[in-house]
C-alpha cells in the first residue's frame, strides 16, 4: 500500500520523539513513510521531497524539528499539502524556541503546529485530515475518541477504588 | 452551497482578528459559516456545534480564542474533524497565554495551531486540508503559491528600483 | 458524611500532585470525593459532574490539570460553585502553560488559581472558603496558622543551635 | 448593611483596575468596603486590616497589587478568610511579575489568584464563595450564568446577520 | 562581637542556598546572625525582627526567599537599613518567580537584589555596604578583588598548559 | 559639598529614566554627581571613573543601562564600593534583557539591582547604604517611611470619601 | 564598484528596520546590494541567491526576517559565506520569536545574530568581517570607535553642563 | 603557525562548552589560541587582550560567557575585529540570561551571537569569516557542507532500513 502520510525529521536523533506519530498512524492503518530530511544540511533533498510529495500520493506531511526549527515551514512553502509541525525540545529552553520557530509562520504559508514533543497528536491530526474527506477514517476517529472516554472511566474507577475502597 | 468550513470564536470582539480566515476561504471559493460560540459562556451550544458539525457537512473547523483559550481544544474533543486553533492576542501577554492554552493539548486530542493572530493562515490551512483529497482545490493552492512568489518578485524589483534607481 | 469538596483531575497521572489537596482536607476533617474527569476525553462526564455538583452538596471544586489545562475553567463555566484550579507541571515548560491556561480566564467565569503544583494550598483554600460561613472551620484555620508559626519558630531555633551552638 | 467583602489595593492608582470588582459585587447586591492598604508603605495598617477583617463580618477579601505584589499574600497570612488576588499590570512586563508574585505562594498560605487585571472575576469569585453556603446567592450566580449564555447567543445572531444578511 | 549583618530566610530549607552569604561574611571577619523568619508564617516575628534590627546594631540585612518571595520586600518596608534580597530558586520556574517578586518593588521601598541563588554575592554586597563608610573593610574588598584576578590568572595558565603544554 | 554618590548612565537618552535617582538623593540632601559613561563606547573613561571613585570620596555608585547592560557590572568589577544597577527598559523586551544583564552577575562581583526603570529606588537605596553607618541619615529614612505611610492614609481617605461619600 | 555585502529581507515591510544596515555600510564606503527574498514565498530565488552570492563577489550576507524567521538560517545553509541575521520584531512577542528562530541554529550551520531590530550593528559587523582581512577597513573601524568615544564625551559634558551649570 | 582566532572564556568551567569551538577550528586547520579572561575579575587583562589582538595577528575572537555575560560585548568594544559570542548556559534560566546579555548590544558595537551553548557553530562562523577573504578556506567550508549533506543521507538510509527493512 502506498504511503499517504510522510513523516520527516531533521536528524535521526529526533526519532525517539517522532516515533509516536508513526505509532498513531499505524493504529489507524494509515500507510506512511519515514525519512531524515534536514532543512539546513540537505536543502536540495528537502526541496525535492516537498515538491514531489503530492504527486507521489502523499496527502499530509508531518515534520519534526528542534531549536531554530525551519523544516516544517520550509516544506510548507514547497507543497500545497497540509504540513503538521512537531516542536522537538532540545537540551535548553524546553522547546520554546522550537515552538515559536514553527508556529509563528508569516501569512501565506501555514504550518499546523502541535504541542512540544506532541508527535502522537501530529499522527492523530493527520488521521483527522484524511478523515475530513473519508467517512470511514472519520468513523475510526469517532471510535478512538469513544475509547479514550472509556479509558478515563476505567482510570477514574480504579482511583476511586484505591482511595475509598 | 453548503458550508464546508466552520469559523467560530468565543466573542464577537474576536471578529476583527478572525475575519482574515473568512477572506482567505472566500478567495478560494470555499463555502463557510461563521458563529460566536463560547467554551465558557455557552457550553451546551459549543457541544451541540462540535458534535453536529461533521454530519452537517463541515469538513474542518477554525476556532479562535484568547487568554485561557479553551474553545479550540474543547471543540476538538467533541468532533472527529480537524480543528484549527487561532490564538487571539488580548490586552496583556501578547497572545502567549492564548498560544500555550491552544497548542499544548494532551495526547489524544490534537489542535492544528497557527500563529498568534494568524487567522489568514488558518483559512489557508483549511484550504490545504480540503485540498489533500480534492486535486482541483490543491491546484488552486499551487497557483496561489505561485502568486505569492510573483508578488515578492514585484516588491523586490520595486525596492531595488527605489534604492538604486 | 457526604463530601463537600470535590477533587478532580484530568488523568490519574495527576494524582501524585493532587494528593496533597486531599491530605489538607483530611487534616481539617472536611469530607471530600476524588475523581478522574477529563475536559478533553470525557466531555459529557465533565458536564454532568459540574452541573450536578452543587445539588449533590458539594460546596467547592478543586480541579487539577496540565498543559492546555481546560478542566478548571470548563467546570467553572458549568457550576455556580467556587472552582480552585491547580496548574500541574508537565514534562516541558515547568507548568507555565498550565498556569496561564488556568488563570487567564475571561470576564464572567473566574477560577481561583493556586501556585504551580500547589495542591496543598488548593485544599487549604477550600477550607477557607467553607470557613467563610462556618466559624468553627474558620477557627480551625486560625489554629492551623498558629501551628505554622510555631513550626517556623522551632526551625529557627534548630538552625541557630546548629550554627551557633 | 455591613460589608461582607473587603476590596483593598496598594495604591489609589490601582482603582481604575479594581473598580470592576466593586461593580460585580454591586450587581449581586453584596455589600462591600473599599480601602487603600499598602503592604510596603503601611505595614501596621495592613496587619490591623487583615487581623480584624473576620471579626468585623468580612467573609472574603479581594486584594489587588502590581509588580512585586505582596499585599494579597501578606493579608492571606494574617486572616483565616479566603483572599482573592488580582495581579495589576504595571508599565513593564505586562503583569507577569504581578501574577507570579501573587500566585506562587508557599504551602500553607493560599491566595485565590485571578487573571492579570481580572478584577471583575475577583468580584464574581467572591460572590461564588459567599454562594457556597448561601443558596440564594448561588441561585443568583446561576441566573447570571444563564444571562451570559443569552448575551453570547445575541452576539452570535448579530454577527451572522451582519455577515450573511 | 555583636553581629552587624542579619541573614534571614523564609524556611530552613533555604539554608543550603543561603549558607554562602554567611561564608562570605566570615571570610571578611564581619560578625553576623542567622535566623528563620517567614513573611507568611510568622508575620509578627518578621515585623519585630525588621523593626528592631537597626537598634540592635545591625547595619544590613540579607533576606532569601523563593516563589512569591515577600520576605525581602516586607523587611525593607519595616527598616531604614539596606536590605539585600536573594531569589531562591524553587522546584519550578528556575527562580524567575523569586527574582521578579523581589526585584520589582514599588517606588519608596528598595531591595538590593542579587542573582538567582546568588547568596555569596549577597554577602559580598553587605561587605561593600559596610566598606562604604569603613576604609579598612573597603581595603579588604580591594584585596579580595586582587585575589580574584590572581585566581583567574592561575586558571588561565593551567588551561593553556593543559591544552598547549 | 563633595559628591558622595555617583550617578552614571550609558547614554544621555537614559536621563529621563535616571533623573528620579537624582531627585531622591536631593530630597535627602545627599550630594551627588552625574555623568554619561558607556561601558561599550568609552571603556577607558569607565575604567578611570570606577577606579577613582572611592578615592574621590564617592561612597556608592548608581549605574543605569539598557539591553545588554554591562555598565553596572563592569563598574562593580573595578571598585570596592557598592554599585546599584538600574535596568533601563529599551524599545523591545520591556527591560527583561536589561534586568537579566545586570542582576545575574557571577559570584565575586555583586550588583545591587533595583526594579526595571526603578531609578527612584536606586536613589533611596543609596541613602540607606549611607545611613547604615550614619544615624542621622538613617533617621531621615525613618521619617521618609513615616511620610509614605501618611500619604497612603490620605489616599485611602480620599478614595473612601469619593466612593462612599 | 561591485557589491561585497548583500542585504536581503523577507518582505519590503522589513525595509524600515533593515535600512540602518545599508546606512552603516555606506558610511564605511562598502558597496552593497539590496533585495527582497523570502524563504517561504520564493524558495527557488532564495536558493539561487544564496548559492551564487560567493561567486558574484559577495563576501558577507545580512538577512533580516521576523516571526518564524527562516531566511538567515536557510541562506547560511546554502552559502559558505558568513551570514548575519537580524531579528525583525513583528506586532506580537517583541521580536523574541524572531530572535530564537534565527539564533538557535543547529550545529553545522552558524548564523551571526545581532540584537532585535539591530540592523545598524549588522552593517557594522559586516564591516568588521571585511576588516578582518583588510587592514584599511579595520583602521576605519578603529577610527569609528574613537568617534563613538568622542560622541559620548560630548554628551557627558552637555549633560553635566545642563545639570550643574 | 601563529594563531588567527582567539578563544576566550570567563572561567575554566566554561571549557567543556567552549572546547567544541577549538575542535571545529582544528578540523579546518585554522590556528587558534585559548585563554581564560574574565570581564569581571580581570578587567585589565581583558582590555590588554582585546586591544592587542589585531596587532598580534588575530582575525576573529570567540568569547564565551554565562549569566550576566559581559565578556563578548566588552571585548567587541575594545577591538575592531569581529567578535563571536557564545552564550554559556548556567545552572538556572537555561542560558536565556546569557543569550540576552550577549546579543542585545547597543548600536555601534556588534557581537555575532550564536546559539546557547553553540560553541561548535562559533568555530565554524570564525572559519566562514576567514573564508570571506580566503577562497581556499571558503572552499573547505563548501566541502564541509557537502559532507554534512552526505551524513544526513546516510542517517536517512539507516533509519529507513531499520524501520522498513
Amino acid at each position: 500500500m502506498n504511503p499517504v502520510v510522510g513523516i520527516i525529521m531533521g536528524s535521526d536523533s529526533d526519532w525517539p520523539t517522532m516515533e509516536a506519530a508513526a505509532v498513531a498512524l499505524a493504529e489507524f492503518d494509515v500507510p506512511f513513510e519515514v525519512g531524515v530530511v534536514s532543512a539546513h544540511r540537505t536543502v536540495k533533498k528537502m526541496v525535492d521531497y516537498a515538491e514531489s510529495a503530492a504527486d507521489r500520493g502523499i496527502r499530509a506531511i508531518i515534520a519534526g524539528a528542534g531549536g531554530a526549527a525551519h523544516l516544517p515551514g520550509m516544506v510548507a512553502a514547497l507543497t500545497p499539502l497540509p504540513v503538521i509541525g512537531v516542536p522537538v525540545p532540545l537540551k535548553h529552553l524546553d522547546g520554546m524556541d522550537s515552538l515559536l520557530s514553527i508556529v509563528q509562520m508569516p501569512a501565506g504559508v501555514p504550518v499546523a503546529t502541535v504541542s512540544i514533543g506532541g508527535a502522537r497528536n501530529a499522527g492523530l491530526l493527520a488521521v483527522r485530515i484524511l478523515g475530513a474527506s473519508h467517512p470511514e477514517i472519520r468513523q475510526r476517529m469517532v471510535d478512538f475518541q469513544a475509547g479514550l472516554e472509556k479509558l478515563v472511566a476505567e482510570k477514574d474507577a480504579a482511583l476511586r477504588d484505591r482511595l475509598m475502597g
